[in-house]
């Protein structure tokens, strides 16, 4: 199963992305606004697979509040599925706990769905279905 | 730059492999203990990077430190370099703080070297010297 990316929460969306860019080289991805999950994130290459930063809309955003809690650092992992709701309902089936019933709009015009952290000993997985 | 693994802290070794590998499928490495750096790891292929599970060998492991504090987790992120000294040299060079000035032995016999989370908002990473 491919990383499709690792997500990592940020104050400021500008420096963060000069900040990455001078580690990765290569370009960054416009910035994208999702205001169907409170954020402003933009992507960029690191190798086969890619890091997205985040920066929340408001203060209402998951990653307002993460940031509040824990600071700037690693949000998610991200996973490339064929069927994100297939791959929801076989984790709900298994017993374990998830975020999504059913996936969503996400970034990139893709679906996506999450995970809870607990399925995976404290780390928030996102499937992300694509084509 | 390649994104060679991410780190994943964990209590429990033999539990957390199965865990992963029921997402990710595929074979894992052979648990192997890094006295060096006070972990027991085993790596899963995701994709064209990796991820290492890290099991503290004792108390005194910063693994241990990592999952007394904040508890099972992401807990950095590995890019693959040619040269791990001129790359934590460039890093120092730009007035980032590093851990390691010089690499050091890591697991599967690779070199490898830390740089201090707040040159990374907050993202621990670690640069292995892949051939």
């Amino acid at each position: 199963m491919q990383l499709d990316h690792v997500g990592i929460a940020v104050g400021d969306l500008k420096r963060a992305t000069e900040r990455w860019q001078l580690l990765l080289g290569g370009s960054a991805s416009a910035p994208e606004e999702v205001p169907s999950n409170g954020v402003r994130v933009c992507f960029l290459a690191a190798g086969a697979t890619h890091i997205e930063l985040l920066e929340p809309l408001g203060p209402e955003s998951t990653i307002a509040k993460f940031l509040e809690k824990r600071g700037e650092g690693i949000h998610h992992l991200a996973f490339a599925v064929t069927n994100v709701d297939r791959t929801l309902a076989e984790l709900a089936a298994r017993g374990e706990r998830v975020i999504d019933r059913t996936g969503r709009p996400g970034s990139r015009g893709r679906r996506v769905g999450f995970a809870h952290p607990a399925a995976f000993g404290g780390v928030l997985v996102e499937f992300v279905e694509v084509p």
